[in-house]
């Protein structure tokens, strides 16, 4: 199935390695005309697209953006009318946190032929690297996804959480940005235990991941790995603070060589 | 890439279409001596299997066991034992609500080499058949994925939610039962709008996929399709109740024509 002139693909890349595309999501890329995809994809994905395709980076990398939300929904939207298939993609799965909702309204108005093509999103690639579960029959029911900057309005954003998380919950904050001190204030203010374990996870999925993992209260003096990070909090996560599963154990080995490398 | 003699893969198969697979997944599936699969797995998924491998359906339906998870153990670990390679195939993703942190205990206990290969989970596929964002910048920041049958002791598990949902979330329930009435009541005692608008996916991601949708409080009344359900509860299912989007309408609409045809 190759991808068809004049559609748009809103394509999920998953969490970083090329062999957790989706069947689909390889086949489009092989076979689009055009490529627009996110800083956060990695190269060794991009490489993937077709030799012939026009291939370009439409990331709006740390707040500074190269191309505009418009911009990138006129580059989707010329390109379907020029008859040429489009593929625009997406770390992750392209619909939580991935300004899907404003994408699908343009090329709706334009009426352009959209289709949504899901991918493995991070926390999920994160707990198959760790190995740990997200949930378990016997503590944990409830995985929630925040997104850590989700709003353009930093002052008027709401608070990542309110209130105490459900003890049988892990709760994953995307794009966490660098400010641990204040996610740590701000989940300890809303609730949550001070000493609740947490993971963070550097580039899931990619060759080069790491893992650190703490208590709340010291997240502030964590030495995370580099972006993209995913912060995950909750029960679950204390076999990863034992770092007593042999896979963990050799990802936070590997951070710590990273770490005094530097 | 071809499955490893003497290890144990847990495979995440996607929400049911067998193009939603990762390029892993389907190596594994296709060179693996032995295939574990739930009843949730669609038969296309399984028939993907290598044409030699010993292919069992380990399914626990409707809640009478054919085989218990200790069973299920004792086949995963017996068959790595004798050197065989051996995919185990849960539907969705395999961390999250999967049993898998039994299965990796087990398998750690055995000293069996163990890697878990995460999938598309259900909601996300839902999610881009429905075209219908789980979040949005402006309005949804949060996703919430619970399941709605996940203790084996039903009377003591925890409530599927207390207090109101934060405004801007997205609740997906997984494996919901049949009984809406007890949900949507359970719900709206624990503080959820009773006007919150609701969409119940059945068989996402797979040919006979259909959406119905209500308010919460009409959720009782709801006629949804068959299993596999998602029921997901939010604001941002505003525009799948109101219909406003082709690939719901096109959902929907084809709903009514099998429940005419009843």
């Amino acid at each position: 199935m190759t991808a068809v002139k004049g559609t748009v693909y809103l394509v999920g890349a998953g969490p970083g390695d090329p062999d957790l595309l989706t069947v689909r999501a390889l086949q489009l890329l092989q076979s689009a005309d055009v490529v627009l995809h996110d800083d956060l994809v990695p190269d060794a994905i991009v490489a993937l697209a077709g030799k012939h395709a026009l291939v370009t980076s439409v990331g709006k990398r740390c707040g500074q953006p190269r191309i505009t939300q418009q911009g990138i929904h006129e580059l989707m939207i010329d390109a379907a009318q020029r008859g040429l298939s489009v593929v625009r993609l997406k770390s992750g799965d392209p619909m939580v946190f991935g300004r899907a909702a404003e994408e699908l309204n343009a090329l709706r108005e334009a009426r352009i032929p959209a289709e949504v093509v899901p991918g493995v999103s991070a926390v999920f690639g994160a707990a198959a690297a760790m190995q740990v579960p997200m949930t378990d029959r016997r503590s944990a029911s409830k995985l929630i996804v925040i997104a850590g900057q989700h709003a353009a309005d930093k002052q008027n954003r709401p608070p990542l959480w309110s209130g105490a998380i459900p003890e049988d919950a892990t709760l994953a904050i995307y794009m966490p940005g660098r400010d641990f001190a204040s996610m740590a204030s701000e989940l300890i203010q809303n609730g949550v235990a001070a000493d609740m374990p947490v993971a963070v996870v550097s580039k899931a999925a990619t060759p080069e991941q790491s893992i650190a993992a703490c208590r709340l209260e010291t997240l502030p003096t964590l030495h995370a790995g580099v972006a993209p990070l995913i912060v995950l909090v909750g029960r679950a996560m204390e076999s990863v603070l034992r770092g007593e599963d042999a896979a963990v154990r050799q990802a936070v080995s590997r951070t710590e060589e990273l770490l005094s490398e530097q």
